[in-house]
C-alpha cells in the first residue's frame, strides 16, 4: 500500500511511540498529584511545552496551550482572540477556522473575507483593506491545506498591525509546523498547531502564544494549563508530540529538498493531458492538488485504492451534496467541473522515489482508463 | 509503591492497550478519508460509540459525542444545553462544571447553587426549590469526587422534569461510570463521562446524550461526532476507552463488593482518635475522605508519598491560597481546621487488601508521629 494522503494524518513516528510509552504503563500518574511521581509529570509537562514551542519561536517570548487537536486551538483562537468588532480572515481556511468563525457571526461578531488568488494563497491586498480600527482578530492560514500555497504570514502579519496596533493575529500552521523553514516573528500573536500531522498521535495539538497575551480558555475547569484549558493533561500524546516534532525539526530542510524533488517528479510523470496541477511550484512540496480533466475525483480515489494507492480528494467531501465541491478550490476560481476532478496527493519524509512512481503510473492509468470507458 | 489516587486517574488497562496498539501502528489512518481503510476506522469509531452507550443505556434512545476528556463534556453540557435564563446546579460540583456555571454568570446566565448535607450529597429540597419556568438546565454530579456521595441523579431528574418539563437534566458521572451499576432513565438528557479514570487513557472523555435532544457543538470545524465535536478523532483513544470500559463494566458488581469491603476494611483500621471518615457509608466505595484532626493534610501526602504510598487531599490543592480549603468540604459544613487536614483515598479493582491494610497501617503511624512532633 502507498499512502499519500500524509496532510490528512501521518503514521506515528515509532521512535516516538517507544518513547513515550512508559506514561501508559509506569508514569500514567496524574500532572496534578502533588505527590512526586504527580509532580514529576507536571515537570515533564514544561519540558515538552518549552521544547516544542523552541523549535518554532523565541520560548523567552512564546509559550504554548496543549489542546486536544488543532481544531482545538483555532477555535480557541476565534473565540477566545476575536471577541469584539470584526475578525478579517480568508476563504482559504480550514474549516476548524471557517465554521468557528461562521459561528463567530451567530454570536454577533463581523466576519470578512478575503480573496483568494488562483493558487489558493490569499490576496494581500484585498485582505488588508478589510482591517479597520474594529478587527480584534485577524486569521491567515500559513499553509494552505488543500493547495499547498505558503502565505507570508510574517510580512502579512507586521502590515496588519501597522494598520491597527491592537488587531492580533493568528495563523493556523497545522500544515506547516516540522514541514517549513519558519520562526514566528514579533507580529504573531497566535499559531495553532497538530501532532497527528508531523507523526504524532491524534488527540494533541497545541496554541503557540505571545507569552504577554491575556487569552480567555475555551474549556474551563481544574486550570490546568496556566488555566488556559482544563482536563487531565494527555501526557502520553503531549510528550508523543514533543519527540515527533523534535525529530521533523532535526531534519526540516534535507526533507523539505527531497520532497521538493519528487514533488517536481511526481509533476513531470503526471500525464498532463489529463491532469492540471493546481498546486503552485513554489507552495509547500509536502501536498499536491491535481484536477483530473472530465472525471469525478472521488470515484478516482476509489479505484486507486483498489490498486493499492491511498490518496485524498481536495475537499472534506461528505455524503452532503452542499460540499461536492470543495469551498477552497471554488475560491481559487476553479469552475465546477475541474473542481469536481480534484485530487489531492502529500507526501511525509517518508514517501520515496519509488512510491511516487509507481502512484504517478496508477493514476496516468486509471484516469485514462475511465476517460476510454466514459468515451 | 502503593497507589491510592484512583479518582485522579487509573493506571491503563494493559489489555486495552494492547487490543488498541494497532491504530497506533497499522490502522492509523484518518477515519475521514474517502478509502477502505479510512471508512473502515469510521465503522470502528460507530461501534465504539454503541458499545460504550449500551454499557449504561438503551442505544436506541441515547447516542455520545466524543470529547478530549470529562472536563470538555461537562463544558459541553453547560455552555450548550444551559443556554437561556438559569442553571440550577450544586455546591458540590467537579470544577469542570463549577468553573464552566462561573463563566455562564459572565455571559449572562443566572446561576443558582444547591446546598451540600454533610456527606456532600445535594439537599434535595433545596434544588428542586431553585427550578423554575426559566431553568434551561440543571446539572447534578452522580458520584461526588472529594466524599463518594451518590445523587439519586434519576430520581432527582424525574423531579426537576415535573417541575419544569422543558429544563434539560445533566450530570457529571465522571466517578460513577464503570463503579456502581447504573443505567440512565429518560429524564437524564446528558451525562458525562471519561475515560482515564476506569483504566482508558488520558485524552478522552464522552457526552452521552439522549438522541432527539439538539445540542450546538463547543468545537467547530470538520463536522466529525455527527457534527457535534470537531478535529480529527482520536481513534487508539477512543478504541482504548471502549475495551477498558467493555472490561469494567463486564465485572462491575464483583468489583464493587469487594471494594465495599475493603473501604469497610480500611475505616477500621484507621485509628478513630486520629481520623474523622468524612465519606458517607452509602457512597462509592472507591472514594474514602477522611481528615486527620490537627494536621494538615498535604503534610501527611508527602510524608505518606516519602513511605511508599501515593493517596490524594480533599481538594485541588494549588499554591493559591484561596485554594487551601477545598469548596465542596466547606460546603459539607466541615470547618477549615477540619478541612485543612483532608485526605482522599481512592481505589480501583486492581487494589488489594494487602495495600489497604498497609495504607492504613502508615497512614496511622505518620499522623501519630506529626502529632507527636506538633506536641
Amino acid at each position: 500500500m502507498i499512502y499519500l494522503d500524509n496532510a490528512a494524518t501521518t503514521k506515528p513516528n515509532e521512535k516516538a511511540l517507544k518513547a513515550a510509552e512508559k506514561y501508559l504503563t509506569e508514569e500514567f500518574y496524574n500532572p496534578s498529584g502533588l505527590y512526586k511521581s504527580g509532580y514529576s509529570l507536571s515537570l515533564q509537562l514544561k519540558e515538552a511545552r518549552k521544547n516544542i514551542v523552541s523549535l518554532i519561536a523565541d520560548e523567552s517570548k512564546f509559550s504554548c496551550v496543549f489542546t486536544s487537536c488543532g481544531t482545538e486551538a483555532d477555535n480557541q483562537a476565534i473565540f477566545c482572540g476575536g471577541r469584539r468588532g470584526n475578525i478579517v480572515t480568508t476563504m482559504g481556511e480550514h474549516s476548524a477556522l471557517f465554521e468557528a468563525v461562521n459561528e463567530s457571526k451567530q454570536r454577533g461578531i463581523e466576519v470578512r473575507f478575503a480573496n483568494l488568488n488562483s493558487d489558493g494563497s490569499v490576496d494581500c491586498e484585498h485582505l488588508l483593506s478589510l482591517v479597520d480600527d474594529k478587527t480584534s482578530l485577524v486569521s491567515v492560514i500559513h499553509v494552505n491545506n488543500e493547495t499547498g500555497a505558503i502565505n507570508n504570514i510574517s510580512d502579512i502579519a507586521q502590515k496588519v498591525k501597522a494598520k491597527n496596533k491592537f488587531t492580533l493575529f493568528h495563523s493556523d500552521g497545522v500544515q506547516a509546523f516540522g514541514k517549513i523553514a519558519f520562526r514566528l516573528t514579533k507580529d504573531i500573536d497566535l499559531y495553532s498547531v497538530s501532532a497527528h500531522k508531523i507523526g504524532g498521535i491524534k488527540g494533541v495539538g497545541a496554541l503557540i502564544k505571545r507569552k504577554d497575551l491575556v487569552l480567555k480558555p475555551l474549556i474551563y475547569g481544574g486550570g490546568q494549563e496556566e488555566n488556559l484549558r482544563s482536563g487531565t493533561e494527555n501526557v502520553f500524546g503531549i510528550k508523543c508530540f514533543e519527540f515527533a516534532a523534535k525529530d521533523k525539526f532535526s531534519g526540516l530542510n534535507q526533507a523539505f529538498d527531497r520532497i521538493f524533488a519528487l514533488k517536481k517528479l511526481f509533476c513531470l510523470l503526471l500525464d498532463s493531458t489529463m491532469f492540471d496541477i493546481i498546486s503552485p511550484e513554489n507552495g509547500s512540496p509536502y501536498i499536491i492538488s491535481v484536477a483530473a480533466k472530465g472525471v469525478r475525483g472521488e470515484t478516482i480515489l476509489h479505484e486507486v485504492d483498489d490498486k493499492g494507492l491511498i490518496i485524498g480528494t481536495g475537499s472534506a467531501c461528505s455524503s452532503n451534496s452542499n460540499k461536492r465541491y470543495s469551498r477552497v478550490m471554488l475560491a481559487c476560481g476553479l469552475d465546477k467541473q475541474i473542481a469536481d476532478g480534484i485530487l489531492r496527493i502529500s507526501f511525509s519524509d517518508e514517501t520515496t522515489e519509488d512510491e511516487v512512481r509507481t502512484a504517478a503510473k496508477i493514476l496516468n492509468e486509471t484516469v485514462e482508463n475511465r476517460r476510454r470507458l466514459m468515451a
